[in-house]
């Protein structure tokens, strides 16, 4: 198969940049950074999200990828800037003056942003990714980067959750038809590879991602013939070697009888029935019969394969009943992440420098608590026993670590000792260094190996699907304290 | 301004022909049907659904433009033939004869396409699109199809809603940073508007689609500046006429307080408070302090915006109990359809043509009545009083109508009798002739007032949030008999 580096440039889904990608708002804001000419201050922001995804116990962190290629394609078209000299504010005037669509033009990034890799290990409230520069643009760069981090972010945690449930088994992602828009399917298909499908029905995916492309044959198939059997018949001829036959159209146990009647018939010429897969019916105790009439029939290799509206919950049952599936054909739950269809992610303003030049700590109040935002120029270690994780520490990276090395739990009060036989391993690395993307482009095959080693040092206990473990997130002690500090001169 | 005809031809959001935008199977199949010499045979396959969006009822039909477009654009690209060269079968042969790669290479669409308006009223079980045409050309346009309406279909549809509960109020809409990726937003706009929201925040889809555009400033912009008043003050400078300050980043009615006072500062430079925006906290205490507060003040003509996880039941709720809110944000739970976030389509195999060229009717069976499939070449009538959509009928077009005009439920064993004094309006019109798009293209606000059209023509109970009355959808008493006689021959 093609890597994605062997592909012509013109292998790429967008006709051009999408700087136009944004809520109107941060344009309208740019505008007035720049009339007030505080567009310069250098501000930093934060990419942090606060529910833990589908009530489990960790997300797996996704996007980057994506989000790298629309940094480096961010321009000012032409067409983008005659369509914003088109728009008026109430009076009837222009919205953005001639002078700030002339500025948007000449608008080169020249921010810095470092983070998480793809693939990390995430956990609520602490900062996944840190952008530093020019206030003005780390603000228009807010709607891009929150909807492509919060959607693949969401789809790769929920992959993983499928993949826990289906264990060795293999998971075949098919969510297409029924995924949110052209990309809510694509970017689905890239997350839910990375959290852990085997494979995709997707063929732009495949052609775009370089991951595996899967697939059987649908009802329709079966339908244009005459009888079932011919269908099956048929499709040997397209798929000579080994085929799976959908078995449920009419009836399902006599679809098994015929795939096992054409696959005997077409054994001497080399064929062997793969799979058989059922996309209707009670998985249950269908796969069981279905089992027992391959076994007696001599096809104790042909595989099950089922679908039907399936998601972690469903084959983690399943499969404690005793189905008799190995193959798992999942879709809308998984690619629209059903049960939760939205990652919570926010960008939040953390710093920003005042006219000499000396960086002022910002923080958002919030009578919710878990809604406070954090101050300073914010960084992430997590600890390393040897085996498992233990815990992640935020941490402002200016200020060295007090001797006293707790770290609190940023809302209960609760805190944690660290040890000092933990490997402490800094999770941000640089991924653009002033408007250059530094960070290395990642094959999704890479991304996919990093998820499986990150999940093998995550206690089973947090990786349940129900009432998992939660794993300890906290905050450094000279950060929990400045924070307090500064709620309490707000507040008083 | 621009109209969408004005703008520049290299505004499209996508690189080339989505064709490869398939399930794997699509193409596995077309080369089955071609290796068969099936691919001309005549088919004709319908879209239709199953389940009531939202628990509502009623839909809206959306997304035919963006389908005309795909469909207009649908070519196989040299990159897109090499890779699916590239790809291999289980025995490690290629997947794809060369010969077949070929063929697709030359593919040009002929197919026929009758369907709804976009805009559209629609019901559970009716077809909503007919298509008609190579047995190849309409497999593997499935996929993109299913993918495009059921997006598409489901957000207008919650628009809709979230519309009719806030009633003469403005629905913005701003959920594209927790939209499910690029398209998951930009479709997302598009349906939002078609299905009632008054305008988007986001400035692609308003680039793409000329739906205004909107937005108010951040908690970041208010945190920028030393004081909250500074930064309402900073912002009157790039909206000198009017604006909606956000009122929330600290103290609420601390807030409101500050945005008075800087509006009467400038009001004799002719600045008015457009309105104050609430994201967070009581929002039907607040709304009622804060209206007292604006109103005492002299500012009875600025208005209460808020936002903040809302949706159809919320905004109901809130304006039942007499919050003081007249225009509503609505993000995540409109742009995700949250609590279905997918729509049931489904594309299915009605009739085909056998070797004399006779039309031989298909349906597929389950045992769930309302997953049987109708055979034929199906249409869709609806009835109308002069007043109110009266019911539905779903027939097939080559059948004339029984003198006796019953119309059947087509699970339910009730039936309802046509009177001679509704008028019947088919609903299908023809979108493509033999591979030519003939529907003129449609702007947004004329599919809108389509909707507010045909949503007034809907008793008010069925579209209630809760229990709506159903609408009566059946098949005409021809087409019930014939189901019923195919089942009986499969059964026996």
């Amino acid at each position: 198969m093609l890597s994605q580096q062997d592909l012509p440039p013109s292998s790429k889904l967008y006709h051009n940049s999408l700087a136009l990608f944004c809520d109107l708002y941060q344009l309208t804001m740019a505008c007035g950074y720049w009339k007030k000419r505080i567009d310069q201050t250098k501000a930093v922001f934060y990419f942090t999200y606060r529910k833990w995804p589908f009530q489990g116990g960790f997300g797996i962190f996704a996007g980057l990828g994506s989000f790298l290629e629309f940094f480096q394609e961010f321009r000012f078209l032409e067409e983008d800037l005659a369509y914003l000299a088109s728009l008026e504010s109430p009076g009837k005037t222009p919205l953005f003056p001639r002078g700030f669509l002339e500025y948007l033009a000449n608008l080169r990034l020249t921010l810095s942003i470092d983070g998480m890799e793809e693939g990390s290990l995430v956990f609520p409230y602490e900062p996944l990714l840190r952008v530093e520069g020019p206030l003005l643009q780390a603000q228009i760069l807010e709607t891009a980067l929150l909807n492509i981090f919060n959607f693949q972010t969401l789809i790769a945690s929920k992959a993983a959750r499928v993949k826990w449930a289906a264990s060795s088994d293999e998971v075949v992602e098919f969510g297409m038809r029924r995924a949110q828009g052209i990309d809510g399917a694509i970017s689905a298909s890239r997350a839910a590879m990375i959290g852990g499908c085997d494979a995709t029905s997707n063929v732009l995916a495949g052609k775009l991602f370089s991951i595996p492309v899967r697939g059987t044959m649908s009802h329709s198939w079966v339908m244009a013939f005459r009888e079932e059997s011919e269908a099956f018949a048929s499709f040997v001829e397209i798929s000579p070697k080994s085929a799976v036959f959908l078995v449920d159209t009419y009836d399902t146990i006599r679809g098994v009888e015929n795939a096992i009647h054409i696959a005997k018939q077409r054994k001497k010429e080399g064929f062997s029935l793969f799979a058989v897969r059922l996309d209707s019916g009670d998985l249950l105790s269908l796969s069981r019969s279905i089992r027992t009439i391959l076994d007696r029939a001599g096809f104790s290799d042909t595989k099950i394969m089922a679908s039907n509206e399936l998601d972690e919950f469903m084959i983690e049952d399943l499969k404690r009943k005793g189905a008799k599936i190995s193959i798992w054909g999942v879709g809308t739950s998984l690619v629209t992440g059903k049960d939760q269809p939205a990652f919570d992610g926010v960008y939040k303003l953390s710093a920003c420098q005042n006219e000499a030049g000396e960086w002022v700590d910002k923080m958002k109040l919030s009578d919710d608590p878990m809604k406070r935002t954090l101050p300073g120029i914010l960084q992430v270690a997590r600890y390393f026993d040897g085996q498992t994780y233990q815990c992640d520490e935020i941490y402002d990276k200016r200020v060295l670590h007090a001797e006293d090395s707790w770290i609190h739990h940023p809302t209960q009060g609760t805190r944690k000792r660290l040890s000092s036989t933990w490997e402490k391993i800094d999770l941000f690395v640089p991924l653009v260094d002033r408007g250059v993307v530094v960070y290395p482009s990642c094959s999704i095959s890479t991304i996919k190996k990093r998820v499986a080693k990150e999940l093998s040092r995550l206690p089973e206990r947090t990786k349940a699907l129900k009432q998992p473990d939660p794993y300890f997130v906290g905050i450094s002690s000279p950060l929990f304290e400045k924070r307090n500090r500064l709620v309490e001169e707000v507040l008083l």
